[in-house]
């Protein structure tokens, strides 16, 4: 099945510990793809600039994805620049130069509007809502968000929201959408607010998936935990909750019905997806992963988690 | 098997956003001993004061928890005075009267010399030291320590680490300890330094064990990662890394060898003994759990942590 994603398609300039890069591929859409590419077939909406090369196209196209619906525009691409320190958990912007994207438009080529999977990364939500809209029939819409839409632009994502099948967001975002401290509390006012099912992201404690009554006919009511990979190098973590919602997303669209036990696999494979992008800068890792590191990982993270030995893998 | 525990034996006052309470019976060999109980033989080396009445000592009469090491001596009990806000994460110390703890020179009874399983709960490593020497042929010895040992006290803990087996701390304490800030990076600083195993425990994220190639034999490389329970209300979350301690350990001194796979069914029970401390103030609900209800979340955990419906349960 098809994924249509509509987000930024960036170049980031990042410091880590590890190191320094300029105007390298990025954006929430850019990593979502790529990480999604090794599960189904994925469509992007976006928009660059002039700055934007055939050799930042050749990495979508390596990978299969559909970049038809890229626009291009006259200007510079959308820079972010960023900064990490410490044990690398929270991102310091120093610059967001919206450049093209300012004026982005989004619109929906005529070979895009069989997607059955629609996925709003983390953009502003008078577009994600925009192009919500255009994708009616669609089977599945998850989203993405962030504090910056959750404290600013409240009406907007609220609206987006109401039409949301699930929800990825982190702890902090979870509760300053929800005003909640507690996270079980946070989880369902956020469900309140539309999404039937919420994935919080933890960063290196993994990420829980909370259901409401309205997911899975209310069959599935207990939380579901899924672990990280303790890593000990960090290279960059810019796109690890992208990729994460990449190999979530993609793993459930390869499925024919989105059960609890997909549910629950498609977790697991977010959280392989993400431990990948953080292993170097930008989108280095995840353009060339192979199908096997990701089986032998994916079996990894069930070790690491699971009380009993592995009787049979599972493969993408 | 039984285990030997010294620590704490305390009055507590705490204040949380769900209530207050005053002078109730707490410290960490309380509630070691309590979550301990439901699983194995378990012996108290601890001093307590003319305020520990009877009906405190009923409270480990009632578990089978023997007390011929629970010195009395002339004055008050140890005494700590804390408070919680927010999600209840950290604790702020607001007063600790050593009381007859400033003098106490741990004493094993004869009748204790026989225990197989030492537990070293976070006191002075230089009585943490004392009880280790007079107990050199034991099985196992598990210990646990806080950030004001780490800090001010190193040298004597740095000689009670040599002595260890397994060490229980948190990311925090584990940072701290090793001067690292990468949580595996850290784990094997620490574990260089006397543990063979360590188990790091997140909070609300569950704890994740190391074990260094002393452990098992080298044969257990990859780290594991238990979860904790999603909980809607945290009443009180003193003693909660207390408890932990309790059910990993008693159930690994249940068990007729500590085997890779015993450790990892430790680690979930010591998260279910550590989700039930949390829902009401002090040891009210340690004291009253049933094994059923053990066993219960103890598959629950299972539950909200694997891809598998489970087959057959596991029982205390």
């Amino acid at each position: 099945m098809s994924i249509l994603v509509v987000g930024s398609v960036a170049f980031d300039s990042i410091e880590t510990p590890h190191g320094k890069v300029d105007h390298i591929l990025g954006g929430a859409a850019t990593h979502f793809a790529l990480a999604a590419s090794y599960f189904t077939d994925v469509r992007v909406i976006a928009v660059v600039g002039e700055d934007f090369t055939p050799e930042h196209e050749a990495v979508f196209d390596r990978r299969g994805i559909d970049t038809e619906g890229i626009e291009r525009a006259p200007g510079l691409t959308f820079h972010w620049t960023g900064a990490y320190s410490g044990n690398l958990n929270e991102a310091q912007t120093l610059g967001t130069d919206l450049n093209v994207f300012a004026e982005f438009a989004p619109k929906i080529p005529e070979s895009y509007k069989d997607s059955e999977y629609l996925f709003l990364a983390n953009i502003d939500p008078v577009l994600q809502a925009r192009v919500r809209a255009q994708m009616p029939d669609v089977k599945l819409v998850c989203g993405d968000t962030m504090n910056y839409w959750i404290k600013d632009h409240r009406e907007n994502l609220l609206a987006v929201l109401r039409t949301l099948d699930v929800l990825l967001i982190n702890d902090t975002e979870a509760r300053m959408l929800s005003g909640v401290d507690n996270i079980v509390k946070a989880a369902a006012a956020v469900m309140a607010l539309g999404p039937r099912s919420l994935v919080v992201k933890h960063g290196e404690y993994g990420a829980t998936a909370f259901f409401s009554d309205r997911a899975f006919a209310g069959t599935e009511s207990r939380p579901f935990r899924a672990p990280a990979l303790p890593l000990a190098e960090v290279v960059d973590p810019t796109g690890a909750g992208d990729s994460f919602a990449g190999g979530f997303y993609g793993y459930i669209a390869s499925q024919p019905e989105l059960t609890p036990a997909v549910f629950r696999t498609a977790m697991f494979y977010g959280g392989v997806m993400g431990s990948f992008a953080v292993e170097r800068f930008g989108t280095q890792r995840i353009e060339a992963v192979t199908s096997d590191e990701i089986n032998e990982r994916f079996n990894l993270f069930r070790e690491i988690s699971h009380l009993d030995p592995l009787a049979s893998g599972s493969g993408v």
